[in-house]
């Protein structure tokens, strides 16, 4: 088995490393992650400039690649040769917050794997739900663990074309995580608010400030798991269609006019 | 009727001057978009820097709003309050090329859109199916004629919470187009390919090159309304749960391992 692992806040994230170490236990690990911070970067494909890779040596001493690309740039290259080796599964992470909700467009944690499963490769995104009152450092290990368990699934099983899955863990004791819950994509509450400032030339700028999201904890959801202390696993697809309006939108007569 | 226009090649891009100016009909339109090119950028949120939002003029004299934001931050700063009034409809586009298959995620476009939604405004994104065999000037005229006749249908009916509707008009007369098909999102084959060169100091870098990507003309879908000349509508949902596949994962049997 040959896992490609990446994440979305660069490559010397401890998240990264956990995930790398726990990894390799289930076969032969290719770290290609971004040089820098993506967060909240979106789905990215840059056409409009090269790209570099270059070699770095992790915390332990993994050999690993650095790019200067996007999250799910260094899955495209990994997969389109530049890692010659065929790739039998992404994982990306472990991000040290939650990616649930609407999170899930603008993550690049999640835009990652969605990126392989575009190439048709099984792909899982991981997330720790930690907060600003978690203790830090950050304990990446019982994620990871859980990682690892998932990724032994999803290499047995497959997943079915075009689907994914978005993995969240609660930021706990690994013994106070009560295992895992299938769950689909609940609510984010975004609490943004926009923070006018004005430059020493008198004129304004302007911040997306404002306090940080919040879940709605549903039953049957992501962020409802979370808060019942279970691990989440979100079956994700790349198709957008909302079906259920196709009907709708046929009744609208749209020749009309 | 308030609708804000944006896109995500440019406030000056030419499929914008013509999107407003097909709006203005409808109603008050304000443009907030982006000073410079933002394609294949995804669902971006910038919050580690602030952003800028200076007046500029169109190529008509209608006055404008450009941010150094993504498309997606351009929309959530106006329905944060940089636009002081509330707005009824969001319009992004139009997009030179067509946004389909998996196209989506990565598409500056749809993701402007997908913000609007998010904040639970009415939205739609808009395409013009153009190739390279296109003659040039682009003749915007007929994508942003049935913009303005979706948008009006929008304003009238509503949609219902978290969906979005995405366009794609074919790149031909108004007369050759033989009106709308509601659709689901397609599958997009893409050819990208890796291109290896090595800078003057004997450093590798990489381009994603290779063919733009084509769409499989699969009845129901939008590449396979377009290649019969009908404009596709497809309603796009933020929710990505894989709904099929919940109950499978359900019978994997997580906690044994």
């Amino acid at each position: 088995m040959h896992i490609l692992v990446t994440n979305d806040d660069g490559v010397s994230a401890p998240g990264l490393l956990a995930l790398a170490q726990e990894m390799r236990l289930l076969g032969k690990v290719t770290v290609l992650a971004p040089d820098r911070n993506w967060s909240a970067s979106g789905h990215v494909k840059t056409l409009h400039r090269p790209l570099r890779a270059k070699p770095v040596t992790l915390a332990d001493g993994t050999p690993a690649l650095a790019s200067d690309g996007a999250p799910s740039d260094c899955v495209a290259l990994a997969l389109m040769g530049l890692v010659p080796e065929p790739v039998d599964l992404v994982v990306s992470g472990i991000n040290p917050t939650a990616n649930i909700g609407h999170d899930l467009t603008y993550s690049g944690t999640v835009t990652a794997a969605m990126e392989a499963a575009i190439f048709g490769v099984k792909a899982l995104s991981i997330s720790l739900n930690s907060t600003p009152q978690t203790p830090q450092p950050l304990d990446y290990a019982p994620a990871a663990l859980y990682a690892r368990r998932i990724a032994a699934e999803v290499l047995q099983r497959g997943l079915p074309p075009g689907t994914l899955l978005n993995v969240n863990v609660p930021a706990l004791a690994l013994d106070d995580i009560r295992g895992i819950l299938t769950t689909r994509q609940g609510t984010r509450i975004y609490r943004d608010q926009l923070v006018t400032r004005e430059d020493p030339h008198g004129h304004p700028y302007y911040w997306i400030g404002g306090d940080a999201p919040v879940g709605v904890p549903e039953p049957g959801t992501d962020y409802g798991a979370l808060v019942e202390q279970h691990v989440s696993v979100t079956p994700i697809q790349l198709d957008l269609t909302a079906y259920a309006l196709i009907e709708t939108l046929q009744g609208w007569g749209w020749n009309a006019h």
